[in-house]
């Protein structure tokens, strides 16, 4: 029953006017690569999804980075620090509410070993793992997730990766309907320089009646059209998760302001940042490294001249309200837990536009 | 050639599922009042609204109050205090961004004669005055303002008070149009009590291809139907003020929940929140005074069941979404600063529409 | 060797004007039980140490809570969701930099465990886990905490709880010297009532040229007089978490003004917040639990007059302090990995004051 | 009476271990210069302190800054954009707290009247305003700081500005003696290269009991031995601003950190951050300029190496406490409104010592 059509493009509809990267995905930021672990196993219907910021090692070559809480009802750990030194460390891996403790532990087995293979001290490392609650579709009390799915998602990582109901999507629920993994770029240019801004989803939000495409009321238009197919979801266990990336040189106080701009995207699609739901953002520049301690005391960045501004924060709202659109057609349908099942939008949006 | 029709429901357009109250403005919330003063001399097209959140002396009887930037580039004062103490103390004040200066000090002098008047001893008081930048129309740097112009504000005060090209939203400019003060407000129900949720707006921003009306991308149609129409506004010197005032019984940091769903409001409108542009929500409850020092050390307050927090957050939400588009509607034609005009959108509607 | 003074009022110094609790620990706070699980075999010094702030499911019996992150080099969890909702819904844990993913998970362990049992559901839930780093004396990277680790701490708890070089603070160095585990506790009156305000500390920070005692700058005198000895510790791996503790009604907003004043009492003892150090204050207060989602939407609850706010930040500043100094005090010498050890300033201080 | 001893450094008194500037001031940052207006006829006891950042036109040349925010009980204002923005404007004033409108009115038109002979176009400013309140010593409400008094401030600003009851010093009460403006430096050192770090307080916080001067607990002593005088200061109408300014090349977000400790400073002073103070800190750096809006999209900044960022932590520390000691001891005896007046801490500390 699954469309061919899988993501927003495929219908005939551009969120926005900037131009989408050649993959159209976070990936298009040169380095990115995503990786996935799923479990889909009667009610356990839940995963990994890992994003490796670079190729290299992230505790040795630190990236600036920046988050913003749309809404705190959520548990992502590693912000503090972000927060504080504006650099990123490590992975970043999404997983499901009650198995982020567990994949914490993962990363940091993972950036140990990797470490001690190149000879690096590290006494101290700030993995990110944000998390969404699956428990519409997964049993999620069972905590299925292991280390193992954790390093098997990094070890797939790859910039041509899936989206839709795989990883930390598998469980997903969004608007009622089958949410997942979405990804969409943008890019912008500067002086004739093009720089991309990608968006990774992890969507799990929002109520049937507010879904928007692209200005659209289709999640109004759904339920009058179906008035007995039960698209509503529990309005107390949302979340979305978003993930920014790109090569855009800024410093970390630009970078926040730009992945706010991400809640912009969300928001169109027709999200009010519902009280249950942890809405987040993390974004990260591939532009420089952060000097290492044995470095001089001085280093030289490039950042952005703030007046251009203006082009990277439509670009960000653009791709995220296109990443959380593609995380919503590229999901199929999936049933867990008690039977549940959750129903993909590539299904009925040919029937609504 | 202004219509008739100067509110977003005259069009048979309804912003969203919740009631309004019977005024659909601010001062649904009992005892919030709210008066203008307007400068429209040529080249000075600018003025004062202000907000009183009770008829009782504020400095004497603080009421529980909040602030969320939305994005920072703006002067609004006073938000320091009202983070760190959870409270309001004076009356709301918006203007021009190059005459704040002078209201700040006027509401001082206002203050100081209220409270000299009730015997109450004064040495410092936090003015809440927030402006936007009116240059597109007005001459800015004449800075025409006067005290009397706040004073009278004060005094014109009603819960009948004027929308559109009036006050602090004589000058203003909202996606390339006529922007102004508007107003909406929502009502909800919790345990069989219905509460109000009221917004007004000082807007003065966004670009016109961006303008969205209940989904529709009103401001594309527009800038279609009427290539020759010089709509484009400078992206640099936005803003938007939004109030907002209810009588539901929240703490502070619930209140800072609810108001920051005005930023959803505006988005919907079309919004990015833009680099240039100063957007600051601010927010009050009149469900309770705080503790005079002379009061026992213990207060009993009531607030809110947190799980019961989402219908204030649809109701902000919608109230800030409509009280932009009745700002926009309201607002009458304006001719300024070198010849500049800007023209309503109440003109353009029932042709897209 | 070591002194049998240890705390620091068996020296004779009072730290400040407030008197103390009964038993000068958090545990003056009623209900508040703290336990402890040590590690100490080797090159293994480490371990986990959990606050219980009341005898009831902190899931189903929320408290009001709030946070404060002085620095922000440090990777606790769980702060997202207490500055957000402004509640604690588990026991809190601290434990080493490395295995607090895995003490996270060990707390969603025991809380599911716990609801079970009380048929209450729980499908999400935000643990509260604090780090220091102990890699100075424990081989950090073994990871040598289990889940078995969290769970005898739990269990054990009491009121009655030791101090020193127990638990999270087994491994710890502050000013050069052992560091660990201490607590404190203030009262002071308002309207005739007593309140009870307990710090506890794992205190990992600082270094010994900075160590001041009640204004004495004993560590410069320690230096002086012991040239020989090796007190330097490394800069850049410090921590200090302090819990803070109160039965005083007030909101979170006014929670987190007192438990900031904690930092007062952290420099008063010769920090600066240095670079390297994850400086986290979290405090829950048991004045009251707030509403469970089935009650009804409004809940009534005291709160502080603000004027009188006064005598709680002297008193969080006095009990921050002198639980520093008796983690300093408390702490027996260890000896860990390398063959690396830390004295107790209990053996240095009666030869310097 | 007052001593000839006017600085600690005169009392053999060093502050921290790092060097000063040669002047020991806040000028010893390289084109940081101070003016003052005095009001000082009878009741009226106050004035206005301007710091200019640098010879040039702030707002065509603006400052990477930054601001935090101690405690908020305060009325600063122009924080917003510094938060948002990370730069800095205009001229920093520093007055009374209900003269603060007409002050940052003032700056609008020094500002608009320099740009205009610059012919740089400006329809917007940020003005940066600190107060505090000196209604002890001055007859507040009579706000008889005048526009006249701003631009004097200005025009007589030099590198070896006057310090004590000065300026925005005039007036206000510290630890219940008088206090003042102050200022101090410290210099560091980073790969052979010497950089500093200037700091100018206006002092207006504290109780009597809780002054420390290098760890001596002088407040207590100074009760002890003059149990007649009268130091007792209103205890809910503090405040301290404390101006930081440095020729360290650092982003915005490494500025905030440092200026953060600058509270380190004034807790070892005395200070538990009380509850009715304003306590804020601003600070900026010359090392660069940012890009106007005419330049290039991409600049090339220097930033600091974060894990060499200690000493400057340390320095900002050292300076605050110094600067905040120098406004105590510079500060002369001052006999204001009701006949109030205050003592100057040079004429007890020679007896305390």
């Amino acid at each position: 029953m699954q469309s061919r059509k899988t993501h927003i493009r495929d219908f005939g509809i551009s969120i926005g006017s900037l131009p989408t990267g050649p993959r159209n995905k976070i990936s298009d930021v040169i380095g990115v690569t995503v990786g996935h672990s799923t479990v889909k196993e009667g009610p356990y219907q839940t995963g990994v999804t890992v994003i490796l910021p670079s190729p290299q090692n992230p505790f040795s070559h630190k990236l600036p980075a920046a988050s913003f809480v749309l809404n705190g009802f959520g548990k992502t750990q590693g912000l503090i620090q972000i927060d504080e030194l504006g650099s990123l460390e490590t992975p970043i891996a999404l997983t499901n509410t009650l198995n982020i403790g567990l994949v914490h532990d993962a990363l940091v087995e993972y950036m140990l070993q990797w470490c001690r293979r190149e000879h690096i001290p590290m006494h101290s490392i700030n993995p990110i793992v944000c998390e969404c609650n699956d428990s519409s579709l997964n049993q999620i009390e069972d905590r299925v997730v292991t280390k193992e799915h954790v390093f098997a998602a990094i070890h797939s990582a790859s910039a041509d990766f899936d989206e839709g109901s795989v990883g930390a999507g598998r469980g997903t629920v969004c608007y009622g309907l089958k949410g997942g993994i979405g990804s969409s770029s943008r890019q912008l240019e500067l002086d004739g320089v093009r720089y991309t801004i990608g968006v990774l989803v992890q969507s799990n939000h929002g109520k049937t009646a507010h879904l928007t495409v692209d200005g659209q009321k289709v999640g109004q238009k759904l339920l009058a059209q179906n008035p007995l197919a039960a698209f509503s979801s529990p309005t107390d266990r949302g979340s979305i998760i978003l993930i920014v990336a790109t090569d855009l040189p800024v410093s970390d106080r630009q970078l926040r302001r730009i992945i706010k701009r991400a809640g912009v995207g969300l928001i169109r699609t027709g999200s009010y940042l519902g009280h249950g739901s942890g809405d987040i953002v993390i974004g990260f520049s591939t532009a420089y490294t952060l000097a290492p301690p044995q470095a001089p005391a001085l280093q030289s960045i490039r950042i952005l001249n703030e007046s251009k501004i203006e082009s990277a924060f439509e670009a960000c709202a653009e791709a995220a309200e296109e990443a959380i659109l593609n995380s919503l057609l590229t999901a199929s349908p999936v049933t867990g837990v008690h039977g549940h099942s959750r129903r993909s939008l590539a299904e009925w949006l040919p029937h609504i536009l």
